[in-house]
């Protein structure tokens, strides 16, 4: 097994020198302006080390990985009745095909692709004001993260609502079929919040902790989720993480992991670390290039996959 | 953690007398006169000791499972080249859904749904000889498992070919997409025939064994496949080997793990057990009522779940 | 050929007889709350003679009705521009799938389909003021119909707007497609309040007088469309004026005529006559059954229907 | 209205000097290597008239138009029941869509796509000889068009069959959902026969006499179908006649008209004509571009569309 002082740097060093680098998201300008030179990366163990390297510090905007934490969120406040709202298969289509979703009578596929996240969010908006929802998932970040510096992107939120005709319309849609109970605005406003969320790989692989450790965030000693909760969280990661490219980074990488449109990727190597990990030049699925070249070499030098005899 | 010698036994007694037991496969006379009363288990670990409780040496239609040795074979003949007619994405559909194929230019998502299976068995299809590609699985069946004793039902081969109008359908399909490459009559034989290969819940779980094991037969010291390809095929296994049912596996189970209409499941703990389990009996999705759970029983007990902080 | 005068009020009687009366549209109160015993019905023929029976001077809510004269507007000041957003095939599917939007970009395949209407809809939505788009509807209806008794049911259009979430998923898919240009909420207002005008058979039938002389109202002399924009919206009434029923009405019936929720239906034999009937009981397509069985029995007795060698 | 004697030949004058001529069908050899050069029409008028033009009197495939014939054949000898397992609703996709089938349990939408016409030869195959089936549909041809002369194209039906996959996987496909009765090869047999058909302009226009005259050969006065059988095939071939360009077809020419991939159009003006154009040159969507074209022309020059006033 490699050492990982020597091993994330490397990597770091790696990806810093490659030059196709994927295309940054440009649906709204404030993803589009981000440079495709950044790359960041924290590895933290189970005994609590931090191994950083590149723009581990810079903030980004963490989008879809958002997802993970209003799931969490959905959890505490209404338990395993979530599912009755969501599934928990793979979705096999686009991360915002509407298509399944009139197949299956309004109920998404699950908690991680756009239609089922809205409908999560749905669970956690309360009335009519966008930053109450938001804000739950902002005090859960900034709890475990160990930070009151994490924020919504005021800028970032403005255009993603003022873009986000597809997102309305699978809103609409599940509000058609009673899937969502808030109204439709309300719900959308703080989706849009929660996805303009900016914070840094090394906030991010902090707030990330408690998935490797059973649930448990190794700072505080709290209990974020049950056991059975981080191990079934850390299955939809593998299975649905990286929408229709989920099958590909668990074939190449092996690691429950969530993507975002900004280029940021949170990892989770069960018992051994939590790792984040930041490029915003995007792969054709929308899922980090580098990021998840970055994963693979790591998993493959620290023989972390999930699928691995000595794992 | 549990002791398996005696974990094992207590399962069987208590999946011997539940009264929901699914329903058996009717689609042919010689799978639909199954009792549903039957339940069979192993467990074979990495020390190489084997636990084995109820109906665990009667042999039974692999059908499905035969997919992962299938594509075993093809990986042996054609190495990464595999991948070009065959996805590694989980399908978000039923095990024959033929939607798939037409918006995907009749390339199969993945090796374990009928399609990808057909295009994988295509690979080593031999000329019009339907024995010599069904002959390649039952060799490399009987050296993993260490005996003659596993042969085709002729019957159920037959049956399967009469009413197969569903997977001709499909080949044809992808036939007319230039993905098969052999006579299609001579490709849906092989797979006839390789679905029909009966074997006991101890002859299947010893055959498994090399995927707990990084890719070496633990008992003849053979390299059957890479460490790499042993990582991805269990990795295919959790995100496909249930069907539109492979994502609640994950979650609740949390193994790779190849189900078949038979009522036969193979899960693989990577470093600790090989495991087969049948019961007839099936869930709505075609995978074995009981069989799944015993294997949430079993994994729950014993920490095996891939997404363990412990595992 | 039958004789009108006699023939109209039979067709009433038998109607009223009627036990199968379908079910009335419920998902609006001001809707479901219309008894299933109307039915009322006129003929216009091309000598001006007016055949009324039953209910022929009763307002009901035309709905999908006035999507034939949002086309006409739409025409009049898009001329052929209209078929650059919108497509002429049938759709194959239900009125409100949002499937095919998604197969096909987000362009509607014809004016008659919900979606399709909205983008109609959209090209005559003046800025934000709901009252100017469907405003223009109004005045051609009154003007058409000779009546300025014609109106909005302001409590339909506050229904539809308030339970219209899968109209809205459609409009907002358009607008991610670009395929709307004016504010969501503007153009689903228009369209509501075009779906909510309220009007008899007897002016519903003088309104379509212009479709059966080749675009001219023979009432006034004007030029309402080109003879071929009249031909052409009477084809586009042919093939998709009956959502997924339309093959059905042209097999039986032979006319081409637009169905509304309501129950109306305008009818047109080019050069003989324009007929509205009324029925609040729908088919489980949503046409209204005895509107329908009017017409074919109309159709039939008249020879009417414009596959008959001697219409 | 124009002179027949003088447009029919202006018309092919016309079509004889266009340079943008279609792409020829190239999926068999035979049809492949078809010159795009020719050009031919027949119009037959109810008093016995034929106006012929360019290639009249040459042979060629007729392919789908086949369906027609079959149909009547079916119509002939199952009645109403054919209605039982085909539709009669525009299909809304490509000829040889699979997934409506998926999504409607194997019936197909209506017989005039490929599924639909396979499963209407079905009702006329006869035991395992294709030459039964494929008779049946010759020897009406023949008396209808009052000519032994028409017959199979050997080489073509060969390589119908030959590359039929897809056809093939649609038969299964019905089959597996008991739409079929038949052995699937004797079905497809039959199938791929008779739109190996070949029959010349003059040949086919003759055939379709019956259709512009309710259903009653006008040549001997044999009734083939029933008035209403008339009038609804007449319906089918205007709602479906042109695949998914049938609504384009109808809303500018105004015909029912049925195309085949050979270049030929069977086109009926009821009361007035029978129409056959021939010109091997396809539309993306498959149908005769310059056959398109000419019944454009013809039929706005003769003001015959369905849809006019004066028709």
């Amino acid at each position: 097994m490699a050492d990982l002082a020597e091993l994330v740097p490397r990597i770091a060093a790696t990806m810093a020198a490659r030059t196709a680098r994927g295309r940054v998201a440009n649906y709204i300008p404030d993803l589009a302006k981000v440079s495709a030179s950044h790359f960041g990366m924290v590895v933290i163990t189970a005994d609590g080390r931090e191994h950083a390297a590149g723009d581990a510090d810079l903030a980004f905007s963490i989008q879809s990985i958002s997802k993970v934490f209003a799931l969490v969120e959905a959890l505490a406040s209404h338990g395993e009745g979530v599912w009755q709202r969501v599934g928990r298969e793979p979705s096999g289509g686009a991360f915002n095909s509407i298509v399944q979703l009139e197949a299956e009578a309004g109920r998404p596929r699950n908690p991680f692709i756009n239609a089922g996240a809205i409908a999560v969010t749905d669970l956690i908006t309360d009335g009519d004001d966008p930053r109450a929802g938001a804000g739950r998932i902002l005090r859960l970040l900034r709890d475990l993260a160990g930070t009151q510096g994490i924020a919504v992107d005021g800028a970032v939120a403005y255009s993603e609502a003022a873009t986000g005709h597809r997102n309305a319309a699978l809103a609409h849609f599940m509000k058609a079929h009673g899937v969502l109970t808030g109204r439709v605005e309300a719900t959308l406003s703080t989706y849009f919040h929660q996805c303009a969320i900016a914070m840094s790989c090394r906030e991010l692989a902090r707030a990330g902790r408690f998935l490797m450790n059973g649930g448990v965030d190794p700072a505080s000693g709290r209990r974020v989720v049950s056991p059975e909760q981080a191990r079934r969280i850390n299955a939809l990661m593998l299975t649905c993480g990286h929408y229709d490219a989920s099958g590909d980074f668990a074939f190449s990488v092996g690691l429950p992991a969530k993507s975002g449109v900004g280029g940021g990727i949170l990892a989770i190597a069960p018992g051994r670390a939590s790792i984040a990990v930041w490029s915003p030049g995007l792969s054709p699925q929308g899922n980090s290039l580098l990021g998840t070249a970055a994963l693979e070499e790591l998993a493959s030098a620290m023989g972390w996959s999930v699928f691995n005899p000595d794992a």
